[in-house]
């Protein structure tokens, strides 16, 4: 027991269990410091944490708990300003930050991981860090329902064509389309709230497995984390990775939503299309035909579903089939989640960047909105409103009347009223009224429909509620 | 006008838009009723509470709308009675509805579809339909839980092996390991639960896409139907999926659970581990090894999670870069997500006979528990305790002993107190105590630890919260 | 051993090993007979060449072996007649088959099993499914290639804008976009040709897992089914989804590829861009909006690789981590193939159609591709051509004298040469020639390039290669 | 003109063309050059072959393409010394060797980039590298199948249970499991071998999309860089990446292969089983339990699948729905295959060290093989052979047998010749024979089988194959 205890850490903690060392495969293999260093705030939190408590329950002397206490935050403060020196041999950031703690504190550094195993503390390192990119994704998402709600009150009255299967369906608003995004936003920021709630439980106290014979007290630590009340079951604390998952999980779906908006971009950005201009700051150009403007920025937005989705399916299939508690396997948790994150707070911020620039081109909108027989559903519902058709009947009128209009090539309103009542003749003058795509949208009252005022009330209720 | 209207909606409900008709190809790609008819009791409760609102807001006629009310449940009755004739060459169950409708009531059939559009009412049937499978995932969750809670109350104190990596670490309770299933089970039924109610919005009254001018009540139906609100944005209502994709991945996280205590089972009842005898009702035989006894529905279960993970990944990609609002991709929704619900209802069915037709084989698992130096941590967190030392001091001196237990084919409790005090001269004789497996998991008495009264109290507190 | 057979082998084959029967959820879960007929031919050709060779070796009489021989026929008749009673208690298609051959030939049927097991039998029927699928899958690819080749013919000097990033970058010809589907698809022949190849061994024979002491002849049962030659480890041969595997990832890579020419189709649709006009065989309208004439099966083909990837994941999901050899998890593979297989043929067929039938709008791709500046890359390869400009600074040039036509509302041709040579002193007039896209297109005449001599020279090549 | 071209390549290649700078977001979202520097080497192969070609072709003089091939050498060498200043505004590698070649010989820099673009420089680059991968993966699968024929020669007669549903089924030999693996890592190979062949093509030529008007000689480039022949349409050239994708599935199906063996290593390890021991190298112990020996690389390794199925996932998500030609989603390419490529060498690497060194634990694989009834196969197939039995009434007999040896709670071979004729009166003492699990692994000759003599056969012929 004399021996260097130093030395011994640096070289495998596992000391002489080990006939022969990992050689470099293995350390390529199994090393986890290249990755998980990003958790070293997290870890020290969670051992400071662990340390207060050990003292407070009588397991630590007070003079070792703040010596400890001390010697992380030195430990902290060395890793910040970039003089840590991480080392490879000693595999995780756990074992990375214990090592040097004892470097500066000396022996009271070896009873920090009394009544903990880095099962436990790995736990709840990375539950910390992935509670953080939940809010991290909150924030990001009231941005970018900020910028969207801008755009929406700006063009509230704007009309639209209105698309289903990219033909045009009817008129709409700019602002109603924009307030479309906002409410699949506001879904996803709901989505990473509950995976916040369900996932604020503190692992830390379950120790290897089985939880500890020492008389620690778990609602301290988890307090003191920001927790919610500790995990209950220490055989579940050391296995569990439902929380990556269901950040994943959201974090695809709001993908998802970014790689819509992103194909958007991409086709309303097109010389057939100009409904909007990119700002210069989201596009690029081209090495050999100058005159282009891509929109790199949305391109590369459409395709993070890509890789969010690719690390939903990496860790799930990972998990599959895993016998309790802790695996090895599971250490490909990080990365992935890692890589998602980065991904989705960075696409946030260039959607953010991107709606909160772009610039709608209101006159072609509007004639795009007019054409296309966009108001045939209105000439349909003022046939059943006025004259009592039934609906089914009143779409064979406005079917012919379309026929008829195409045929010569005009739209609905340049038909005449001969024309119209050739078809059927109780049709009135005033159904000209409801032919303009102006009037169309102001008609759509309807709640949650496009009309401007409805538009409007939507804006100001997020407003409120963001407020 | 004075065209047959029933054989015109029988034949294409377009009409004479289209000269040639779809050929065969094209209705086995596009028809929908092989499986939307899965959605007959939604689809038709979803236009009882619109012609009742309707009638309510002075759009319909009372006396239509009660025709149409009544209508209704005869094709409903047809259709759960078998008799009602689903025809290709209608599409969708919406059409077939309709037209059987008419062909029952005639004309006011036709006013149905007034301020209404397939885009809302497939919205509201899928919308409905997954809403009913959260409320059966919820429900066979439950019942799982209740067949864990009875095993792990049976075996609070029967001991067993904690494995992290399959490896012996230390001894757990055979409860414990029951109750974690159920810590993972009820986190399943929190997101079922989220889910149920993000998604518990009406979208009808969304129309084809833009809202409508009829002055209709979509708070009236939104109450009728048991949702919370109505949808606040037409554009979004017809374009979202998320509540598919909420269930999916909810569904995929449950599935990934099930695929781990499947393979325990697996694993538990091979020959060489025997920790469970699976019930016959459970297993099957070999045609040409008599023999076997295989675990079947077990392997299955584990493979569930392919199943439920490929329709998530299906409809990720389905809905990647769709630009709004509604396009024919998302008619793919539908298959993925009945397939998924069904496996998965089938799989928490499965599991629940497994577990509570499972018998725990104590005797193998005692002796499982007490082997392969089980109680090295004991000795570790003894000699941190008693002798003050510090744990990774600790760690070395069981590391050591372990050794020489492993060299002389012995276990941990029968070196020699003289053998210890050669190791590490502060040794007593009571460390002998904490070397035996019952005390082991009763000192574990840390909160969510493996102690007997830790594990029926998270019994106790489960069966409460399910009361 | 009085017991009646027939009976006990309707009961359950493993008779009296199990005191309890399956139950409902058991049997729902468990039986595979609703999905497995589909291999009838394929299981009957294997065991009809089965029996042959048992004759041959001499381990069945020539009697018992005609008698299975045509008894089996008289099974496959039942069948493809409809009049085959199969029944869900006997789980599969083996089984289901076996039964009824042993009502039909009586004892000899009992012999047929003989040095055989379900698990070498399923692996051979599938694996021949699988088989018959690639053909398939290469004799659609081919239909699909030739619409593609028709087109590129009739259109092989159109000229249409070239995008990149969907920006206008050079003038393209028609038939040399519908060319790059050709390269494309014929990659997927390749791959499937390939996985056909690796997949023709016949593991027929492998018996349980570890082969027979009978005395077989397995290349005679792999020559009578057509494989190559018996695979070489019996393990290997029950354990094996690779050929499922590959050719789910083949589908993929082909599903991709029709997805995006689906959703150029849906684009070029559009009101904005008006590229092509689909067949109505190919469209459907809409219940409310009947001007719309939606791109549904172009829609759908662009969703179908959701499905085809889906059940992709699925079944690598299923085989992860699974320990030799057959395991029950294994049974999902079918339902994934199946729904992969006959999604892949359909839009292959569908795909097919709406390419025949669809019709560019030429004047349309014409006056598109001289927009937006589609020349200026001919330009500054004109400058590095006639006066030697490094081509860096000839697309600075060239940048100047887009700005300044995008300045004045023109396109580079309407530039006087006085303009360009305020630019750049040494331009000339000949530049002209090479600032109009016919010329340009032209011009492409590298190996590959769009010139309509080079893609006439590839529909001849792929003509020949077809042929 | 006169404008100091390295500050203008420097600041952002296209000049004037955008008023605003891109800021950090765009930066970090669009900028590759953190990571298609991986690229450097292949990226100056393809330009010193461009160079050459164009200076064959007379579109370079010799003296310009001389100083550009020496000064792409030094760019070289810079590189792989570490003296290379790489500059993240530079974007990606292409920019940053030409602006750097500029740096070292000047204007005949800017002559380079001639008939191509950075659409065909790219597509070269990678396809390039991942036909590199390729060749790696050929040569790691050629190592592993080495380790595992070494195992196999040496236990090609070592008995152990052979499993279905990991129950005992029927004896099988350590050599014919070993050979399992090299049958699917051959197939692995074969497939790395194809997607090798098929990708074989040089995109280089096709320039932006459309080809060039220079008289560039794109035989002439494909050669030099190793092509089978160039591409045949340019528009597809820049568009495909179905190189990358197939390269991906084929290491998805070798990655699933790891994850099976890795399983088995992982069980095997077990306390239970014992089958193996695994070296000291490939395993790790616990900070906690300092008895574990926990199979760490193996549990990776297991792992791996779902890092290179979601690589797969999310290119091929990438690659859904994308309009020709190339988009900036395409970019999201590199990461996932570097991603994917590195892991499946590592895996192949270290799976080949731990299967070099394991230990097979004989005496504990014999007495498990010899447990568990696990010859009831070779009764059934006797008393067919010998007695003439029809096989399912073998078998009944057989299950009979079965039963009354486990009531007695002994084996198969430990009935008594009185106790096997009470069942089956024909039945003769030689049956004893063939319950031996020596002669039943002896007695499976059949081709495939797992006699010894077969596992030898084969271990001979693959020896001969790789050689």
């Amino acid at each position: 027991m004399s021996a260097t205890p130093d030395t011994r850490t640096a070289n495998q903690m596992w000391g002489g269990r080990f006939a022969e060392g990992p050689d470099a495969i293995m350390t390529a293999i199994n090393a986890s410091i290249g990755f998980d260093k990003r958790l070293y705030a997290q870890d020290i939190a969670g051992s400071r944490a662990h340390a207060a408590m050990l003292a407070a329950t009588g397991i630590l002397t007070n003079k070792d708990a703040e010596a400890i206490g001390e010697g992380l935050l030195t430990v902290l403060s060395e890793i910040e300003t970039g003089v840590f020196p991480f080392r490879t041999e000693l595999e995780d950031i756990h074992m990375n930050v214990e090592a040097r703690l004892k470097e500066i504190i000396g022996e009271p550094a070896g009873r920090l991981h009394t009544a903990r195993s880095r099962n436990d503390q790995v736990a709840v390192d990375f539950r910390l860090w992935v509670r953080d990119q939940c809010d991290a994704a909150i924030a990001g998402l009231e941005s970018l329902i900020r910028a969207f709600l801008a755009q929406a009150e700006a063009g509230a009255d704007w009309v639209m064509p209105g698309f289903t299967h990219l033909q045009t369906a009817q008129p709409v608003t700019w602002g109603h389309h924009m307030m479309a995004y906002v409410e699949m936003l506001s879904r996803d920021r709901g989505r990473f709230m509950d995976a916040r709630a369900r996932m604020n439980e503190c692992p830390l106290g379950a120790a290897a497995l089985a939880g500890t014979s020492f008389p620690i007290d778990r609602h301290m630590t988890a307090s003191a984390l920001g927790f919610d009340r500790p995990t209950a079951n220490s055989l579940d604390s050391v296995s569990d990775r439902d929380f990556a998952l269901e950040f994943l999980a959201a974090s695809s779906i709001c993908a998802m939503h970014l790689s819509r908006f992103a194909e958007e971009l991409v086709i309303w950005s097109s010389a057939q299309f100009r409904f909007v201009r990119l700002s210069d700051r989201w596009t690029t150009g081209s090495s050999i035909m100058p005159q282009k403007k891509n929109p790199d920025a949305a391109e590369l937005l459409r395709a993070k579903l890509g890789r969010i989705m690719g690390a939903t399916v990496a860790l799930f299939t990972v998990m599959k089939g895993l016998a309790l508690t802790y695996s090895k396997d599971m250490q490909e948790d990080k990365e992935q989640v890692f890589d998602a994150a980065d991904t989705l707070m960075l696409a946030l911020a260039a959607m953010t960047g991107m709606v909160s620039d772009m610039t709608a081109n209101r006159a072609v909108l509007a004639q795009a909105a007019a054409s296309g027989f966009s108001t045939a559903t209105d000439l349909a519902d003022w046939l059943v409103r006025e004259l009592g058709l039934p609906f089914r009947e009143a779409h064979h009128v406005t079917g012919t009347l379309v026929a008829m209009a195409e045929k010569r090539g005009c739209d609905l309103p340049d038909l005449t009223l001969a024309d119209m009542q050739g078809v059927h003749a109780g049709i009135r003058a005033d159904v000209f009224d409801v032919l303009g795509v102006e009037n169309s949208v102001r008609s759509r009252r309807s709640y949650g429909g496009t009309a401007p005022d409805q538009v409007r009330a939507q804006v100001a209720a997020w407003r409120d509620r963001l407020a």
